[in-house]
């Protein structure tokens, strides 16, 4: 078990009309003036937007708007949000919405306090020392940026899709969780978010070292539990208890408590931040795509680590003289389950395209720290050329 | 899933020399003149005192010390630390030890900003509404203390072992976990831990409402831990990977991480209370001996969740047929692995006797709301007295 520090302060209000709180909980954590930051249509069809405008105004909280994050969120929006921060003197950001809506939110609540451009953040050129208090009101289950310490935004100029170091600064204060608002998802999203929460976990589950018994248990509970919701969630889209257990998972799945005492992973994250980049596919879309090929790619690194996912999560049978074979039956099943609920498996699926494997390959290497990456296997260019080819199914 | 709060605001810096960093993470959390709470020698002796110590010196902060916190700490000390803290104008304290010294430290904290007696917390005189900051150097894991939102304190006047409210307010700002102060625990002592935080967990686990998929495989998972690693620890006591899974189990154990979104049950905890307040026992050993007794008292209540322990937890074969022979099972290997650690398992392992279970049940009807307690099965006198018969065996 390695060194580690784990320090996740937010505070999670879960259950059907948690959002009640939300006006006390900005009062809680120091907030007087909100900037409320969401995206389109969905949150006013669901109720959700009514519902916490209700909170904020019982709570005497003045708050401006700032509308339209889209998908992949993108630079413009960040900008904008800034501006208008200072503008509203805003101390407080809330985000009602997914992980789009939660990182512009964290980037805007970065960059109103600094006097440079805040994608220096992502350069690295400048560390994030303080933010604005940022709490969110989640609509769906999926990136688990309501309780983690990291942000993606893309950088227009340049179509860049950056995370910014990790730091627990940028964790939520609060996040409000209400399972209901996220029925209203469409079945596709359901299973995009739910395989990006178990992405998540995987980046956790298959690295170095191998001795952390508490946390491959933890891996495979929230493995287990998402393998077993979101396909109740997709038949009964109003089943509360399928949805609160998504929602929950998708929290854990990245608020790090299940990421303790070991090297992680992220190149599947990597390489896809390169197909949304190229092709504006939804994130767990891509990641459908990308984890599985690169399975099949580490895998014999660690054949027993692949086998006992293979046995703990989707109950296969061990076969002990040919372990590989297990470890492969596992990678089969969760490409399976993937298709099951209606994700993509290939580049065709996305409209992605063989021919621009090279493209994305040097995209990535204008990055700073570009190549390798890759916590349990280094990949270089070549690696994820091979990678990306093992896509192309 | 009912709704819940889960907020765990406490940093961990978990791994071997990370008592290194105490005097900085004291200066974070804004303390400047510290007061020192610890036991007796063992802290001398496995070195942790003066890696603290050193600590503070080189991050310039000033301390007092308070030593001989006891086992099943008590009010007297609790008083002299209240006074010494005003004394010293202390501004933040530090428990070095385990989950007396850290419960005396919170109640300590909480009573230094009160003009009162600190023992209006515990009878509901007064609330809790603000405390002295406290960090923690775990050197046992068991109580789960360093993370959590309770503390038990015996008042000597009337020898009330009871807990106070629980509420976030105390929770630590910081815990050191270093597993090396830990190698130093008597078999006896690491065997009383790991009893303790699987009852935290088992109290979190055997209760209503059942559809909680999510917290029901992190507490199988903690558990399957707790029993995978404690004999390795008493095997070997410099095995720092078991002494490791140990200590971060027993804090994941009582933080709630594993018991949001149903009721709790901590019947078997009161009951011990009485056992420790009589007989001053390990509050582990009293552990030990009651709850496979309460066990068995309420499993006809959910012979289903009795047998998933039995299967899940020990690896029972499940009998479809007769569910309720391996939910017996579960229960009869769950005693024979606590006295395979070198647990006590009936009173008078203990030096208990039969003849003060009518003492014990008055002395809890006392307690304010003395009667009925436990979450799952409502327990009254009689029901208690039932459950401490089944411990004499």
């Amino acid at each position: 078990m390695l060194p580690f520090t784990f320090y996740s302060p937010t505070l999670f209000a879960f259950g059907e009309n948690a959002e009640a709180q939300t006006g006390q909980l900005i009062r809680r954590f120091g907030g007087s003036r909100v900037l409320l930051v969401y995206g389109g249509g969905s949150v006013k069809r669901s109720g959700a937007y009514d519902a916490v405008t209700a909170s904020l105004r019982e709570a005497g909280l003045p708050f401006a708007e700032l509308s339209g994050v889209q998908p992949n969120p993108r630079s413009g929006k960040v900008y904008e949000g800034i501006a208008l921060a200072r503008q509203e003197k805003s101390d407080f950001l809330l985000a009602l919405g997914g992980g789009s809506v939660i990182d512009t939110a964290k980037a805007i609540g970065c960059g109103a306090l600094y006097d440079g451009d805040f994608w220096d953040f992502f350069t690295g050129k400048a560390k994030i020392e303080a933010t604005l208090p940022v709490g969110t009101v989640l609509t769906i289950a999926a990136a688990g940026s309501e309780g983690s310490d990291s942000m993606v935004i893309t950088q227009e100029a340049g179509n860049l899709k950056w995370g910014a170091p990790k730091t627990d600064v940028i964790r939520p204060k609060f996040s409000v969780l209400d399972p209901r608002f996220t029925c209203s998802l469409p079945a596709y999203q359901t299973a995009c978010g739910t395989t990006d929460m178990m992405a998540h976990i995987c980046e956790r589950y298959f690295t170095n070292p191998p001795d952390v018994g508490l946390t491959d248990r933890l891996c495979e509970a929230l493995l287990k539990t998402a393998v077993e919701a979101a396909p109740r969630a997709i038949a009964d889209p109003n089943d509360l208890s399928a949805r609160g257990d998504l929602m929950w998972t998708g929290m854990l799945a990245h608020n790090n408590s299940c990421g303790v005492g070991r090297e992680q992973d992220w190149a599947s994250h990597q390489i896809e931040h390169e197909l949304s980049a190229f092709y504006d596919c939804a994130h767990g879309a891509g990641l459908a795509v990308v984890m599985p090929a690169w399975m099949e790619f580490v895998m014999d690194h660690d054949i027993a680590r692949f086998a006992r996912f293979a046995v703990n999560v989707f109950g296969c049978e061990m076969d002990y003289a040919h372990p590989e074979r297990t470890a492969r039956e596992g990678i089969r099943r969760m490409r399976a389950f993937l298709r099951y609920i209606g994700m993509p498996t290939s580049l065709s699926d996305i409209g992605a395209r063989a021919e621009d494997i090279d493209a994305m390959v040097a995209h990535r290497a204008e990055k700073p720290n570009g190549f390798p990456f890759g916590g349990f296997v280094k990949i270089g260019p070549e690696e994820m050329r091979a990678i990306l080819r093992l896509c192309d199914r």
